[in-house]
């Protein structure tokens, strides 16, 4: 299969949008974030091309760009097949490089970076394969799909005999969930109307439009001022209804006590989770937060930050997260989303994805899809996050009908952006930036 | 105090060593290192030079120096006496810059770069000051040393109260101390007996030598082959007694269960601890390590590869480690080390810092000799790591009498490097770089 066919080239794109002129995507830690991605062009011997990206908020992009050349070597005059072959020890190379596995290893920029390749590998795979990448993974057997996972620091919660069986065990209605999937799509929360920079007046309208779209359950950006945080709660509590799902989320800035503290005082307005409590990295904290403020009801959910595997795998041993919110450019790539959703499953943790940014939603649907149909079997009370932000950059955006992810039918990852975007965006040379500067 | 002294310049090096050709510092995971650094100068608008670095292996320096030039514009244009005067406040900047943070936060290529600019900081506030830093640190009361400290997200083990209560606690028999530590030193360990890539002879001759030299503690590598690690280990027990100490380091090989196998089976050597038997990052993994491995006499250390104060706050919560490495150039500065050592003093863990690479025996061991005098109170049953290679670089290397590390007198963090050194392992421009390129 795809005999002779060699990645020859890599390309990279320093993207980012001026999101911070309006606090679009601004909270307690993150208050003026240009919404960025380092971009990721593959292309083949033979002419085909393939798009991933990690997602960044601005400054630093270059740094991932700088990272992503490092791993340059590594990607360049390989067979594509000798890859999807053994996708799972090709992957163990890309972060196991002897010299540059010291700078991370597995996360932070070295990571990003892995993710934005990844993420064209599997776009590329998908691409040749003629299938959207959801397609792709729930057409997979359970021996493929965990031949692309490096079990390597995770056999103590799940080994690869494991993740087969489990996925063995769920293959009986895939054809019925698929088809469901195909005509009802996937739930998706909304955190569209409650950036913290936005006013009163703009939370309101934004609770009743997506209200009307459908939407049942918002979440809304708490953890700068208490008196405010109470007063936002309260007011979208009172525009959404009882019925309704409202979650919270702290972006990080908490100490652990404090997290309790804060959170007890905001009880009252029933929050699903709070989202990001304290230091992403912090397994133990999380727990604690966790066992207080159960009897509250109050779950704890984080993911976004979370930085490989390993860390994940802790999360959910130490019961230190209710929602586990894989992204799906922070780690490095599918292939170790894959084993975090195998661990999920195995340990009882409801999947709920991050997006939002630039491509997050676009990409990170897939894997869902997947999650229903191949491994966990069921939406019930999990949802997709959404933003409805730079869709508009992507050849094949994400589609929402009544407050749900429908499945893209186009081959790929739905992460290739049109090339006017990266001539306006790109920086600083694109023409958006150049006329910034030549206005100063 | 150091009025009108402003950062103006910032230069970076990246410098790289051949250490690769003699498989010096060769291990388990890194087969293959350039034992190399990203270098940092500062310079004030008084003329006053300052050095910093991280310590890199090679390939990915290149990543970090982008990193570094990223955060330059939060350095250039600042009074020294804003800095020092509210060092944690400054520090919280420099970690949490609402962008930046993202491919972050505090980990990885971006802790890296902080690293080598607050190693700089503190080399230049030691020669304001005319000391050399640990002395700089001893002379802190315990107020000034914790206003260094950023606290948020480790109030759950330390507050700033709590440091200073045990500051304060140790303060009677400082001058004793500090005398004792300029008169006998501070013991030091070799690594240099058993690098994974170096033949039986040269393993023997070295034990010898380094006996000689009236070394009492001997690291050897191991995690490659359980045959050879028994012969070496065997070996190196041989030659070195029974009466001194052996500790072995796998490098981050193993999965958690195979690290107990693995080490039962070393058992009979006798090693004091098993060094990094898995992922850095398994906290959870670690303890369960650590608490299989008691009844055999061995415990666990790890740390040269711990991301920030967050992770090491987790280590010591949860048992998993008896000997805390910690590293002068992977979290983010003296700032946050310092933090470390008050949580592991509070929770009664033994701090035997990671040094060898590039400048981090010259600079690790102003830390240990900081908290001998001002923290701990005691050398018992701790050694700061010792490796003879790259010291020639140094302007004020560490001296070694009699197997203990001297403290140095010099002004500053003993990390400025020749300007000849510069100018051959610059790279790729250094003579020595280019030779190579054009003899091949």
């Amino acid at each position: 299969m795809y005999e002779g066919v060699i990645i020859e080239k890599l390309f990279t794109k320093d993207l980012r949008f001026p999101t911070s002129l309006n606090s679009d995507g601004s909270d307690a830690m993150h208050t003026h974030p240009d919404y960025s991605c380092a971009y990721v062009i593959l292309e083949t011997n033979t002419g085909q091309k393939a798009h991933g990206m990690t997602f960044t908020l601005g400054r630093g992009t270059e740094v991932v760009i700088c990272a992503i050349k490092a791993l340059e070597n590594l990607i360049i005059g390989q067979k594509v097949q000798d890859i999807y072959n053994n996708f799972g020890d090709f992957w163990r190379k890309l972060t196991s490089d002897n010299q540059l596995r010291w700078i991370g290893p597995e996360k932070g920029v070295m990571h990003l970076a892995t993710a934005a390749i990844v993420n064209a590998l599997w776009d590329l795979w998908a691409r040749l394969e003629g299938k959207p990448v959801w397609k792709l993974l729930v057409d997979m057997s359970p021996e493929q799909l965990t031949s692309v996972i490096d079990f390597r620091y995770i056999t103590d919660v799940i080994t690869k005999d494991e993740a087969i069986k489990i996925l063995k065990e769920k293959e009986d209605n895939k054809k019925a969930r698929e088809f469901d999937l195909i005509k009802n799509g996937y739930p998706a929360y909304t955190t569209q109307v409650g950036w913290l920079g936005y006013s009163s007046e703009k939370v309101k309208s934004l609770c009743k439009k997506y209200l009307d779209q459908g939407f049942t359950a918002f979440k809304v950006k708490v953890g700068q001022n208490l008196d405010e945080d109470k007063k936002r709660c309260a007011m979208v509590r009172e525009n959404i209804g009882s019925s309704n799902v409202l979650m919270v989320d702290a972006n990080q800035v908490w100490c652990v006590d404090e997290a309790i503290d804060w959170m007890k005082s905001l009880a009252e307005y029933k929050p699903l989770w709070i989202e990001e409590p304290t230091s992403p990295d912090d397994i133990l904290g999380h727990a604690k937060i966790a066992q207080a403020l159960k009897q509250y009801g109050i779950g704890v959910a984080t993911g976004e930050m979370c930085c490989n595997r390993v860390m994940f795998k802790q999360f959910l041993q130490a019961g230190a997260l209710e929602f586990c919110q894989i992204d799906s450019a922070r780690v490095g790539g599918i292939n170790e989303i894959l084993s975090i959703y195998l661990m999920a499953e195995k340990l009882k943790v409801k999947v709920c994805p991050h997006a939002g940014g630039v491509g997050l939603c676009e990409m990170v649907q897939h894997l869902q899809f997947w999650d229903y149909v191949s491994l966990s079997g069921t939406k019930e009370g999990k949802y997709i996050e959404y933003v409805d932000q730079q869709h508009e950059h992507f050849k094949t955006p994400v589609v929402i009908k009544s407050a749900a992810y429908m499945p893209p039918t186009d081959p790929g990852y739905s992460s290739e952006m049109f090339p006017s975007t990266m001539e306006k965006y790109e920086f600083p040379k694109g023409t958006y930036w150049q006329e910034l500067a030549n206005n100063k």
